[in-house]
């Protein structure tokens, strides 16, 4: 079973679809290491292009991504992750989906609940 | 409304997913010019990598997409499409989604029903 980490420069997208409701939840990016450690320990470890490192999801919220099972599409480059979202809500912005925002004409209109306050799970 | 497509060198991810179904059916790219005739004609168009020009999604098949909504992650560099899948396969292999294969430990297991032979669709 190869992944190819090597088409994109050593990360692939990884998709987290919520396992209950099949919710769109995120994309995010994994390397090499961050796949493997999320099959070894049941929860999706990302690779932050941002910081440049590891991310294990809900390292700092404490809303972790528990893993039920692993897809892997037809090109071997892009993996699908279904999960159980602690917390309910995947976005750092408080929303179930990072895909929070529909395209409407030329305008974006928000469309998902918040369920919690940013502030008050990141404190910074 | 503004899509982040300079962060990734001209190109961001867009995931299609089911209308109906929620089943994530595929992941491939667009540039600017891609989703505007997306957003333009309702059908997706994508930009493929490895031919590097416009892809209008079955154009060769005839298993287009037609678009029924259109979401921006909370980043604006992700783009995921709810469609209607028409010939009910959107993967080039003739299953219904391009994530017909599950991780078991180190195999794959397809898990994914063919629809079509692709051989009788795409008559190279």
């Amino acid at each position: 079973m190869t992944i190819d980490f090597d088409k994109s420069g050593g990360l692939v997208p990884a998709i987290a679809q919520d396992a209950d409701t099949g919710a769109v939840l995120m994309l995010a990016w994994m390397n090499r290491e961050a796949y493997e450690e999320t099959v070894r320990t049941g929860r999706a470890v990302y690779f932050s292009r941002s910081r440049n490192r590891l991310w294990r999801k809900g390292e700092e919220s404490g809303h972790v991504q528990e893993v039920r099972e692993i897809y892997l599409d037809c090109d071997a480059d892009t993996i699908l992750l279904k999960v159980h979202q602690i917390g309910g809500a995947a976005c750092h912005e408080g929303y179930q989906s990072c895909f929070f925002r529909r395209v409407e004409g030329d305008k974006l209109r928000v469309v998902g609940e918040r369920l919690f306050d940013p502030k008050q799970v990141y404190k910074k």
